[in-house]
């Protein structure tokens, strides 16, 4: 399972050789464990203009992180385990390494003004520390003012752009904010792409609309305390990495899996104190089991996290009529039937997520995989289609699509064409199943409704071609 | 400016050679000359279920294809130049080489029904012959039905790896139709996706509206005649190529580039039998002096190419204020300008159209390109924002998005990143200029009325990671 490359290269004697000879040298990323801060150093904060989004460093400053406007205001940061994040203390200091670069271009509207961004980044980026993080906030265009959504979607060339500048695991992230959205909504959001939760999540686009709730979490080592999880296919790999990061961050997990999974299932279900489901999803009594089980043993549920799915790859020409049925059935209609049967069942309670697992398969293509592309691209159909259904019942439905991530499955293929997949992306490595389970996580967060109908990849931004 | 490599890998020894060891073997692209057929052999044509897009089959026999449906009906295609598309002829073959493969899904409203689909492609694939191509209709998500939208937008992930398995030279691409869009609106993007002038077009999906007016093409070996035309950066490379294919096609062209590029620049309006214009679209009197030039001349002006831009890459920790300055100048605040002024002006005809030169880097980002990629993302939104209010004028905005394109720019570059480079989509190979330039010309067809406010990518379906 691990990357023996990413390990070598990073030892002193990998990085002289590297060095000398070109390699790529892929940065240690920053992965989240329960109690680390958002950041472990300070955050500058930088904007467009005189007015920004209003609120947006106090915010910063109530997220617990060392907030430095300019360069006249320096706040250092202590770690603070018992609430998560870092308690803020102000002294002086010389040349400041920055683990957080935020930049507020949300007042931006003539491309003119975006050499605001240039002057605050140019300077910034030179003092970016290992595994840094970079923000940049917009608004979406709204279609009315050319020149203001040029300006707008400017943003999203810098962002993608500088993600592929950007090296030593640090990643850059762009949120465009929806007309109505204000800081309350930014702060599920800035909490994950800051944070080591977010180490894959690279060169991305979040749309954010204004929270639909104002539940807010108490104690963000427990973001998920008291609710009620069910995670399909999580007997191994991305699946039981899901149910491992619900329950961590305070959800009861149903895991569920193929009969066939059963000792496996059992050991998750054990490991993150919850209880096992024998299920496949694909049997027409899917549905019914699920409701039942959720209610007789938890009496509602609240997150849905369908991550079960199969590849079944040839060639278009090749395709039999098997293997295009069955990846289709599991992998879309399924979810298809049991979202449709839990909106209907009054189980889901305010406040209920449906995360759908798409793949960046689903996005670019994949060759090979016209059958797994169909149901995952349909994933992302069916999450935009029913956004609006499930927000005027309380709750929000994304997708998160994963890259290369290393599973049992990726370790099946040719050690070449693995080694090269690998690298095709701006953190050049592979991802874990922890990154895919903490993206998961946030779009469960109660903060997190503001995200809704969204598709979030978690790729390394993966060069996959759409 | 050739390509060794395609050239030597298309001999009989290359192939034996590329064989032996696996290296990449691109396939010779099929690109149009002045009296080409739309497609040289018979096309074969499916749907799922009944009923299809009506009048579809008429429309490919309109169009002059040797029109296929099933197996039951074959029909072969003769050359005829005199209008520039096959005439039709019927008889009966037998394993028939098909040139040109279309399957209209539009009907598709569940994922089971997508069967059809593997059944029509699994079986005709083998038989798709060398620059074949694919096209799937189907029709635009609508955010109402999730099973709909699936099953619709699941479409886009087959086209996209169906575009990734095809080889020799094939392409494959998706035309989704908006709601009120009907068999008119699919001639024009029909006969470019079927054509040989959408050699470098590969994996990409076209959203086609309604036609906003019923002015069809007399003849389409001159489908702008009639139209006068700008293009901008027209002293060479790509805006040279866009200056010859307009005026092959019929329009008379107004050749536009900085006074430095003089020579260069009397040529090609020389070749194109068009006017030159000394202009620096960057300084204020830009607009003024294209507007007189236009009336003076012409009485008038129908299509702008707005062609000319400049690179000035460098890392955004190294980006000088006059780079970032320059870039967003000249490659996106002249054309709001321009576009401001000639949509006040009154001087753009009925039907006409505004076409920019995105980018690749505009879309996905690209290292070392932050400035250059804002001003083609900028670019990407103003064409976005516009869409409307040109429409109630009577034309169309819209963005071509070239990848890699062999030029002189390109061959500056050294030989190993230019090698990868080319490689690096699914046609294994660079674009020519030309190849944007027919990608131009369609945009600017009578018959593209329906398609506005869109990107169209010319990248053979590039791997840049967006």
């Amino acid at each position: 399972m691990s990357d023996r490359y990413l390990t070598l290269i990073n030892s002193p004697f990998g990085r002289t050789v590297a060095t000398r000879v070109g390699l790529p040298r892929p940065g240690v990323l920053r992965r989240y464990q329960l109690g680390d801060p958002v950041l472990e150093g300070p955050l500058r904060l930088g904007r467009v203009g005189a007015d920004g989004i209003k609120g947006l460093p106090e915010l910063l400053t109530g997220v617990g992180l060392g907030l430095v406007e300019g360069d006249s205001e320096v706040v250092s940061q202590d770690r603070d385990a018992s609430c998560g994040v870092g308690s803020v203390s102000t002294r002086e200091t010389g040349r400041q390494r920055w683990s957080g670069l935020v930049f507020d271009a949300s007042a931006a509207s003539r491309p003119g003004e975006l050499a605001e961004l240039r002057d605050f980044f140019a300077g910034a980026l030179r003092r970016l520390a290992p595994a840094g993080r970079v923000v940049v906030i917009g608004r979406q265009p709204q279609g009315q003012d050319p020149v203001l959504d040029a300006t707008r979607n400017a943003l999203d060339g810098i962002i993608r752009s500088l993600a592929k500048e950007l090296r030593a695991g640090a990643t850059a992230n762009l949120v465009l904010l929806t007309g109505d959205a204000d800081a309350a909504a930014l702060e599920g959001p800035l909490r994950f792409l800051l944070s080591g939760r977010s180490a894959y999540v690279d060169g991305q686009v979040l749309v954010v609309g204004a929270l639909a709730d104002e539940s807010g979490v108490a104690d963000w080592n427990q973001p998920l305390a008291g609710r009620v999880a069910v995670v399909t296919g999580a007997a191994r790999g991305i699946g039981a990495a899901i149910a491992a990061a619900l329950a961590r961050d305070g959800a009861r997990v149903i895991a569920a899996d193929l009969p066939a999974a059963g000792e496996a299932l059992s050991k998750v279900a054990n490991q993150v104190g919850g209880t096992a489901l024998q299920l496949d999803i694909a049997a027409p009594q899917a549905a019914g089991r699920l409701i039942q089980h959720a209610e007789t043993r938890y009496g509602g549920l609240d997150l849905v996290i369908h991550n079960a799915g199969i590849t079944r790859d040839k060639l278009l020409a090749n395709m039999s009529v098997k293997h295009w049925d069955s990846v289709l059935a599991v992998n879309l209609e399924a979810q298809l039937l049991l979202n449709r049967a839990l909106l209907d069942s009054g189980l889901l309670r305010a406040g209920h997520r449906l995360v759908s697992l798409a793949s960046t398969s689903g996005i670019a293509g994949n060759r090979g995989q016209t059958n797994y592309a169909a149901s995952k691209a349909g994933v992302i159909g069916m999450v935009r289609s029913w956004s609006s259904e499930v927000a005027a019942q309380g709750g929000t439905i994304n997708a998160v699509a994963p890259g290369f991530i290393d599973t049992d499955m990726t370790h099946a293929m040719p050690f070449a064409t693995r080694e090269v997949a690998r690298r095709l992306n701006s953190l050049q490595q592979a991802g874990l199943p922890v990154d895919v389970a903490e993206a998961v996580g946030f779009l469960c967060w109660p903060a997190s409704s503001g995200v809704n109908g969204q598709v979030l990849r978690v790729c390394g931004q993966n060069l996959v071609g759409a």
